[in-house]
């Protein structure tokens, strides 16, 4: 269709001011822009409501014509990019706080919500939504949901996913469902609801969420120990949990990011630290304390040193130092690959070395930091933008990562999902069949493929 | 195929004495055996491993067998009898704990352990594995995950699900499949993982899974209340959530259900007592007694009595009671149909309200207790066994009472899921398109329609 009718159709069902030119540069990337993704579309579509949605789902489905929903566009795989063409449907005018019952520790949001504003409003009413990915500020709830995302606290409160009770969804060929609601348990059809979470936008657009939330504890108080090594620092974590200490996020930063990110850290770096690890403890006011005090003593022991600090101010700037530690790499020379790779904890400090150790061979600079607790890793390699050669070293390094991590019996992948960039790579992980059922799976929601196209695809 | 040559084929699979006659009879009901449900089977097929499951499971897909998976039996929907002949598979020799790494807080274990037994076996190490269904002494891990089976501590620590890491399972024509495994964190595929769990044995038979475990809390203290009426009582429950108090527990029982249940209740029940709440409070010891201080004060506000045991004999006491509740009020008469349909915690009285007239309207006595705080009853009607015409008329009473859950805003199934005593009600908690895609994943998994027929059927 010409672009300039496909226009025309698109304002037809939404508004003269809901669509924008595909040109538009800020919908054509996302954060793997650093690695030089950058896609191309038809038109930019903004719908304010989950009807709008499901209008323009229709209409695109009855047209064979591909649709690229967009959150944030916080992903570090290429999942909001449109490759080649289509309509980019983002949700940012789904903003809606459609109810909040803070007596009972539930909300329902609209997709375009931001992550971080939603935590906020929670907040001021004393509960928590516990997960916190990297981009809160500007990555929104409904796209967390469709990738499933981290972040440091995962490790005591689980991924996002764990904390939806419903998704509002539609799926082609036009259908607006709702799976679960403001419910806590449901065992009756099969488990659609997961299998939406995550699924990248490509079964379905979740227009809409219905969360659980907890109340916010009293007090969240950090540890931070570094250490000589990463074998040194990964034994220590797994001391945390060989005591029965329960922290709240238990994260890591290997030598290479200490030296990227390092010099901007408050509380200064002893000689010699080439790994760190922050806990943090929360709870009641003296449960925290005495979780913290845990924590001192254990990650203590073989460390370089120990800071614990108490201070509001103190413990907001340590969160937003390992908050940017992923730009202060990028920033390091100007692109990088950052794949979240999983390993069973105990192979954590394998994992990290070969991270190294691919790098080394492939000629690039390597580090990883991540959720330790998890085994989740941001294993990276510094990029030269616009260099050719080093973005092909690096795809191989990509490459050799996934298969270290599956051979560990670990997953390619623990907060960005596959997107474009993993593409072809889940058969490293699981076995023919269940790769077919992936496969097939697709075919059931989107039969025409025009949904997210090119993304999370099995083979 | 005859029997004898059905025998003898099994036989050359799993061995002479891994196969029984069909006729076997504690292989051919569950716990709905109450309400009249038995079925019928050519043969009993006990295998002992993974891979004997896979050699059965396919022989019986080449040869067009029905294959019925099955636990421990003591699931409330008829999931685990076979209707209409086959091989009823039973994983009660499935024994092994395959690894168990207490400092990494995680459990590798085949299907057939018991859930008891689990329990005490991560329990001796200082861990918690959280679930608890009723019958956890004769539940198997296995039917726990394919039912995705709550209890009580589901309110703070979630369903059997949110623990299962990765499972193990086969799946037609006869693939053995490993989805996750001990890792915290997946998201590359589509979620199979929970598409399996909770699946009732309809798309795969899971043979081992991998759990994750907390440190066990040091203390857990109940507190019981007992109000004058059920909107009295349902009000402390939403008042507990409303302070924030974060309870482990958060149980009741009804004026019906205290009349065939509380004369055996140790602490002695109030004049004029028809509503109990039973709320847990958890963790260190110091906050344990705090939640419990907290819980006293709030749930004492508009009670008749409160009693908040702490005596270990006193509480293990007090659970055991609370366990055995539902066969209480089986004897009553004999028999029940006992349905377990969730609502939103703030609709709790009408569903426990609309229960009892439900039951009035077609003369049956009827009661409901079950898990306050996640808005999950076990609504039930009370039957003389054999009695047709009452049996008749408790069925339309669960056909109402699905359409009250619904209404509300709920489920059909919180814990049971659908097996065959709930076939055909999905629609109406789901939209068509939804139902649709129920269906035709169950055709993508099994599409001989082999595997436990006639089971989590949507139309």
């Amino acid at each position: 269709m010409e672009e300039t009718a496909l226009h025309a159709e698109l304002r037809a069902l939404v508004g003269q001011d809901c669509v924008l030119p595909g040109t538009s540069p800020e919908y054509l990337a996302d954060a793997t822009e650093a690695q030089g993704l950058r896609g191309r579309a038809d038109a930019i579509c903004l719908p304010r409501s989950a009807q709008e949605v499901m209008s323009v789902l229709s209409w695109c489905y009855d047209h064979d014509v591909p649709l690229i929903p967009r959150g944030g566009g916080t992903g570090y795989a290429g999942g909001a990019v449109p490759l080649d063409g289509g309509v980019v449907l983002g949700l940012e005018r789904l903003t809606r706080v459609r109810s909040f019952d803070p007596a009972l520790w539930r909300i329902h949001v609209e997709a375009g919500v931001r992550t971080a504003d939603l935590r906020r409003l929670v907040r001021e009413h004393g509960l928590l939504f516990p997960p916190d990915p990297g981009a809160a500020e500007s990555s929104q709830i409904g796209g967390n949901v469709a990738t499933n995302a981290g972040g440091p606290h995962a490790f005591k409160y689980g991924v996002t996913g764990a904390w939806v009770t419903g998704v509002e969804v539609v799926v082609p060929p036009g259908d607006l469902l709702v799976i679960g609601g403001a419910i806590r348990k449901d065992a009756a059809g099969y488990d659609l609801k997961s299998l939406l979470i995550g699924s990248e936008g490509t079964l379905g657009i979740i227009t809409a969420v219905w969360l659980r939330l907890v109340p916010a504890p009293e007090a969240a108080l950090p540890v931070v120990a570094v250490y000589e090594s990463a074998r040194a620092g990964c034994g220590a974590v797994e001391q945390v949990l060989a005591h029965g200490i329960e922290a709240a996020a238990l994260e890591y930063l290997d030598g290479g990011t200490l030296a990227a990110a390092g010099s901007s850290f408050a509380g200064g770096l002893s000689e010699g630290a080439d790994f760190m690890v922050i806990a943090e403890a929360d709870g009641s006011a003296a449960d925290a304390a005495r979780i913290r005090d845990d924590l001192i003593d254990v990650l203590g022991q073989d460390a370089l040193s120990v800071i614990a600090p108490t201070e509001r101010a103190e413990v907001r700037a340590l969160w937003r130092w390992r908050d940017g530690v992923s730009i202060a790499v990028t920033t390091n020379r100007g692109g990088k690959m950052s794949e979240d790779i999983v390993v069973p904890v105990d192979r954590l400090a394998e994992a990290i070395e070969g991270t190294i150790e691919i790098g080394r061979r492939l000629g690039l600079p390597a580090c990883s930091w991540g959720h330790a607790g998890d085994g989740n890793l941001h294993s990276t390699f510094l990029l030269s933008p616009g260099d050719e050669d080093e973005l092909a070293r690096a795809s191989a390094a990509a490459a050799e990562l996934f298969a270290l991590a599956t051979s560990l019996g670990g997953s390619i992948s623990g907060e960005h999902g596959l997107g474009c960039v993993k593409n072809g790579q889940l058969a490293l992980q699981w076995p023919a069949r269940a790769v077919e059922l992936h496969t097939q799976i697709k075919e059931l929601f989107d039969p025409k493929g025009l949904l997210n196209p090119g993304k999370k695809v099995a083979l």
